[in-house]
């Protein structure tokens, strides 16, 4: 059904600060929410809150606090608050270093939940006219090329662009198929897609159970991809203190923000970002197919959408949500 | 035929310092080549001196020069000079900065070469103990996914980790196949795989000829490796005001460097890493695969050969070298 953004919001935010978050932290939980289901990307959306490990149910042993600072980098101890709470307060933070030094870093540990769709915090940053870089570790589901047991987290990385109209932001898993993927086939009864997964023997699956109990494969099924989810496992795992590999909880993250004038200015970056994407969109297609730059343009939609302050939400859900407050 | 390391770096050096480089800059153009024949990447060794356009027949308008720098950054217009000189500028600075300052990003412009293989300067990042990041940019190869026309190049990205042990350097093209992939199937009469590249019309073809006139597929042929060879395109093309795009000349390349101590500490940091790859190690494997980790795995070999100080060259190869001398 059709639901007012600000009354879904409020849902959200007042099931969210039923037990363990101020009203304000769960905002900063909920925005990123929010943003993914009016940009489409409906798994890292309402879903959050719903399920057996839901974010209002994450009770935080302390408040997320600064462990490590110095002039271009910030460290975060979670304190397991919901990793999203943590993932605002590091691009904040991140964005305010960079806007003054021309880079910045920072890093989270001790969360073990979902920071949600990358996209968003990369976006952020590059609202703020930097380039952002952002990588999250996650529990254990990839193999390395090679090996059969899984070692790597799914491993998302987002890169946020400054253009002279919207942010472009490239937001990818390491996998073949997301987490939520598999048990997103194993609650519909669904097998997932041939070549995305191997049981624990190390053949191919297309049984999502079997899968769980295996590995998910690289995203390019070669060293290739495999090699990025160790670079992330590294950047985001080791990096910030965080878990890293064979990883159960204490899920890390790392935001990197770098201002285009340490090398040229902003007005050029974002003028030849935008030519880019001008220039590429010029060129040809097959039939039916089409040119997308990622992020960059759902953002009409989302001005669209915004405007209406009015989104579809499926009833299911929606009854589901209420039903928890 | 073997060949003493020393006899075929001095004479690399003669034949790089026989027109516009001085046997200093030789020394420096010659070092990645000779690297890369050691770690068996030989595509970008000594070949690099053969062929139509070798590195010794560059003609630099002007010796390579710092047009911007700040605290932690250098840009360098590389005044046509062949890249790996520029590049090997490029990754002692940016040593140097990160090593003083923690971070560090240093750009280069004003090439139209290859630097060679990514990995000897991710590697070189590394062993000062800071994570590297290295990204080049190169002639229009690859299409946007969804496109037909050639828009990126094949884009490299290279990670340097320093572990206990030795660096691990990830060092991957965006691209399905390699320019060179291209040319050296043309040479040889042969034919490139299926699906890695598609014709002028955009249809699929194994034909090197017919795929040098319309496009080299992303890596994974989907959406995540043309957002990452977008991404490279960005970051070594228009962020250090190089081409971007369609490029033909004017190839940019960015290295960025990371202190761990950052956000944690580099003895941590070397502990982790190396943690991380005995536990991967430790792993299950299927019949006659191997997990191999990048760079990491042949150290060993390389140690061996260095000690040896004899390699194995193609008879036809130094012949060629020395019928150029």
């Amino acid at each position: 059904m059709k639901i007012k953004i600000s009354e879904l919001r409020n849902l959200m935010v007042k099931l969210v600060s039923s037990k363990y978050y101020t009203k304000k932290e769960a905002l900063s939980i909920v925005e990123p929410l929010i943003w993914a289901e009016i940009s489409g990307k409906n798994t890292q959306g309402i879903l959050k809150l719903l399920g057996s490990e839901p974010y209002q149910d994450i009770k935080p042993i302390y408040k997320p606090k600064v462990i490590k600072k110095a002039q271009l980098s910030t460290l975060i101890d979670g304190g397991k608050s919901a990793a999203p709470l943590v993932a605002q307060m590091a691009t904040d933070k991140v964005i305010k270093i960079a806007t003054n030094k021309g880079f910045g870093i920072v890093g989270v540990n001790n969360t073990f939940s979902s920071v949600g769709s990358l996209g968003y915090y990369a976006r952020k940053i590059a609202k703020a006219n930097l380039i952002g870089i952002v990588m999250a570790s996650s529990p254990k589901a990839v193999n390395h090329f090679g090996g059969i047991d899984p070692v790597y987290g799914t491993n998302p990385i987002a890169f946020g662009f400054p253009t002279n109209e919207y942010p472009i932001t490239f937001d990818m898993a390491s996998s073949a198929i997301t987490w939520y993927g598999l048990v997103r086939a194993k609650a519909l009864g669904e097998k997932i897609p041939e070549n995305v997964a191997i049981n624990k023997d190390g053949n191919i699956t297309t049984d999502p159970t079997e899968a769980m109990d295996g590995a998910i494969l690289p995203f390019d099924r070669s060293y290739k991809g495999s090699g990025l989810a160790m670079s992330v496992e590294i950047l985001s795992g080791i990096l910030p203190g965080a878990g890293y590999v064979l990883l159960d909880e204490d899920w890390g993250t790392t935001m990197i923000a770098i201002s285009p004038d340490l090398l040229t200015s902003t007005k050029e970056f974002k003028r030849k970002s935008s030519d880019l994407i001008k220039k590429v969109k010029a060129g040809r297609t097959l039939k039916g197919q089409k040119i997308v730059f990622p992020g960059y343009d759902k953002e009409e939609e989302i001005k669209k959408i915004l405007k209406k302050n009015e989104i579809e939400i499926e009833d299911k859900l929606l009854k589901d949500l209420k039903s928890r407050l």
